[in-house]
C-alpha cells in the first residue's frame, strides 16, 4: 500500500475542519433552541439498524444503502434516514407515554454514492417527527416550525413548495386508469423532467380534455388562488379531499403568518415513497437542491406494528450552512510561549485569563521547532522566555 | 418476519431518550467550553474509513471492527477510535499549517460486541490530540486539561493513574530477556490479573532478586515518593529515562496544581498498543471501568507518512454521565390545547410566550384521542376550547 493511499477516505466521506465545525455547531444550537421552544424533545438512535426492519421501511434505494453483516449473520444498514428509526422507537416505547408525540433529532445519515466528486455519502440532518396527530393542524405545525427554524438559523430567503401526493395519485389514476401507467408518468415528476413529462403526455393518445388536464396540472403553482382551477381537474372524491386539505392548510399557514414563504405546487412528488398526504420541500436561491423536505406518512408506523398518523421534516445541515452563507469566525486564541523557568508563571497566567473568559493556549517553547510559523495564527502572543517577560507587539 | 422483530436493534446498539440526550448534550457543552478555552479546535471525521488505513492503524482488535465492502470493492470500517482518523487528517492537511497542533473531537466510535447484554457497540468519545510536541509539558497539559474537563463537567471524585509503557517494557526485557516472554507476562497486566501475574512470576525460575523486582514492581503506586525505589529496580538507561520523564511530569502536575487527582502506577499498561510513553487512565468510584484514558503515541503518525510526536486523551460520555450522577431535568413545556375556532388565538399566545422564553406546545384538541393522558406530562396546560378560555388548575 502506497503512502498516498494512507491519506485517502472512502467515496463520499468528508472531513470537517474547525471553521465549518463551529458554523455547523452554531446552526445546530439555534435549531435545538427553536425545536425546544416548540415543545419537541430530542432523541438519538443507533447508526446501525437491521436491514429487514429500518432498512426495508426507509425510502432509500437499495443500492444507496451501506450494508454489512454482523457477527450473528444478520444484515445491518447504516441508517439512511431518521424517520424510520424514530418510527421504530415510537412504536416500541414512546407511544405508550403520550400521543401525539413530538420528537426531534440531529444525526448523520448515510447514502452510498456511485461516483467520485459527487454527493456526500454521510451528512447530518436535523428535523422533527409529529406522531399520532391526523389533523391538518399537525401538517401546518410542521411547516410553520420549519419556517421558524430557518429564520432563527439566519436564513433570509427561502421558499417552501407544498403539494399533496394524494392529489397527484388520484388525478393520474382518474385519467390513466392503471397504477403502472400512473407510475410511469409520475417518474417524470420525480426527476423534475417537465419536457419529458409533456412529451410523454402527448404520446399517450388521451382525449383532448384529459391531455389538457395533465398539462394544466403542471402549472398549478402559486397561492391558494390556484385551487379553484385545480378542483376543475379532478373528478373523484379522494382527489377533492386532497385539495380540501391543501385549502385548509393554506388557511392555517395564514394564521401562523408564514404563507409568504409558501408556494403551492400540486405537481410536487417525492423520492420518499412513504409519504401519504401533504408534502413539502424547501429551497434557497444559492443551493441547487432542496435544503430540506417533509410530509405526512400515515402508513410507515404500521410497518412497525401500530398504524398511526405522522408528519415531519428533515433539514440538511450542509446545505443550510451553504444557504446561510456566513461562517462562524474561529474564536480568538491567546498564545503564551514559555521557557522552562517561566513554566509555573505561564500556567498561572493562563488559568487566570481563562477564568476571565479568554481562550488561552500554553506552549513550551522547547516543543516548537519554528516559532514564527507557530505563532502566526494567533492574534495575541505572550513570550515568557529568558530574562523577564517579553510581549509580542500583537499583544494588546 | 414477526412483528416483534421489527422493534429490535442490532447487538450493542442503543436508543437515547430525551432525559439522557439532554444530560449528554449538557456535558458535551461543558467539555467544548473547556477545550476551547485551552486553545483546542474541534474537527469531525467520517464514520467510515478504509480498513487498510485507519482500521489497521487503530489499536482495536480485528474482531471488534465493523467491516463492510463499498461498491468499489474496498473494505471499510466504522471508525473504532478517533485517534487514528485525526492522525490521518493531521498528516494530510493540518500539519502544514501549525505545529504543535491542538485538536478536539466529540464523536461516536464503534466496537462490535460478541454477547447480548454486554457493552455498547456504539458510544461517544470526547477528547483531544496534541500533535507535534515531544516535551513532557505536552504530557502534563493533556493530564491537566483532562482534570479541568472532568471538574467543569461536574465530576467531583476521580483519580488518574499514570504510568509509562517504556518503563514496563524495559524492566521486562531486562529481566525476561525476550520480547515474547515480556509480552506473556504483560498480558496479566492488561487484564489486571495480579494473582495470575504473581503466580506466573513465581513459575519463571528467576533469580530471587529479579523475582523480587517483578513482584515489588506491582506495588509501585502512589505519589512521586515511589520513584526512588523504582530507580532501584531498573538497570538500563532507557528504563531510567522513562522514570525521569515520570519524575518531571509529576513536578509539572504540581505546578498545574492537579497532582492531588493523580496516582502514579508503574504497572499501568493499555489495550491501546500504539502508546509509546507516558500513559494514563481515569477512574471514578461509581463506574466499573476507566471513564477515559490517554497517553503518548509517537509512532502512529509515522504510519500516515510523517513521524511526529503526539499525545492525547479520550473520555467516554456514557461513563461520564454515569459518573456525574445527575440527570439534566427535562425542560418544562407549557401545553396549549385549542379547538378550531380558537386556533389563531392559540398560535398567537404560543408565539408570544416563546418570545418570553417559554417552551410552548400547541395542540389541536381534535388530534388528541385521550386528553387526560396527553396532558398528564405537562406542568402547565391552557385550554382554548369551546366558549371562552379555560385554564387548567396546573396553570399558574
Amino acid at each position: 500500500m502506497s503512502k498516498r493511499f494512507m491519506f485517502e477516505k472512502p467515496l463520499g466521506m468528508r472531513d470537517t475542519f474547525p471553521a465549518i465545525y463551529e458554523t455547523k455547531r452554531n446552526i445546530k444550537e439555534k435549531i435545538h433552541h427553536t425545536l425546544e421552544t416548540w415543545g419537541y424533545r430530542y432523541i438519538e438512535t443507533p447508526t446501525l439498524e437491521f436491514y429487514e426492519t429500518v432498512g426495508a421501511a426507509s425510502a432509500t434505494l437499495d443500492q444507496q444503502l451501506f450494508k454489512l453483516l454482523d457477527q450473528q449473520g444478520h444484515t445491518l444498514v447504516l441508517r439512511p434516514d431518521m424517520t424510520a428509526p424514530i418510527a421504530r422507537v415510537a412504536v416500541s416505547k414512546l407511544l405508550k407515554e403520550q400521543i401525539p408525540l413530538r420528537l426531534a433529532y440531529s444525526a448523520n445519515v448515510y447514502r452510498a454514492q456511485q461516483n467520485e466528486g459527487g454527493r456526500p455519502a454521510e451528512f447530518e440532518q436535523a428535523g422533527i417527527e409529529l406522531i399520532g396527530d391526523p389533523t391538518i393542524s399537525a401538517d401546518a405545525e410542521a411547516i410553520a416550525l420549519m419556517v421558524s427554524v430557518l429564520k432563527n438559523a439566519g436564513l433570509k430567503e427561502f421558499q417552501i413548495s407544498v403539494g399533496h401526493i394524494g392529489f397527484v395519485e388520484k388525478l393520474f389514476t382518474q385519467i390513466l386508469g392503471t397504477a403502472s401507467r400512473a407510475e410511469e408518468l409520475g417518474r417524470f415528476l420525480y426527476e423534475k423532467n417537465f419536457v419529458g413529462y409533456r412529451s410523454h403526455v402527448n404520446s399517450l393518445g388521451l382525449s383532448s380534455i384529459d391531455k389538457e388536464r395533465l398539462l394544466k396540472f403542471l402549472k398549478m403553482r402559486g397561492t391558494d388562488e390556484i385551487l379553484e382551477e385545480a378542483y376543475s381537474l379532478i373528478e373523484n372524491d379522494q382527489g377533492k379531499k386532497a385539495l380540501k386539505e391543501i385549502e385548509e392548510l393554506w388557511k392555517l399557514l395564514e394564521e401562523y403568518g408564514v404563507e409568504k414563504y409558501v408556494k403551492l405546487d400540486l405537481s410536487l412528488v417525492s423520492h420518499m415513497s412513504y409519504y401519504t398526504g401533504i408534502l413539502f420541500e424547501v429551497y434557497t436561491g444559492n443551493v441547487g437542491a432542496p435544503i430540506g423536505n417533509g410530509g405526512r406518512y400515515d402508513s410507515l408506523l404500521g410497518k412497525f406494528g401500530r398504524t398511526t398518523a405522522a408528519t415531519g421534516f428533515g433539514l440538511r445541515l450542509d446545505y443550510m450552512i451553504e444557504a446561510a452563507g456566513e461562517r462562524q469566525m474561529p474564536p480568538t486564541i491567546h498564545c503564551i510561549l514559555f521557557s522552562a523557568e517561566h513554566r509555573k508563571k505561564a500556567y498561572e497566567l493562563a488559568a487566570q485569563k481563562r477564568t476571565e473568559g479568554e481562550n488561552v493556549l500554553v506552549q513550551d517553547i522547547s516543543g516548537v521547532s519554528d516559532v514564527d510559523s507557530f505563532t502566526r495564527s494567533f492574534k495575541d502572543v505572550t513570550f515568557l522566555v529568558g530574562a523577564g517577560r517579553k510581549e509580542d507587539d500583537r499583544y494588546e
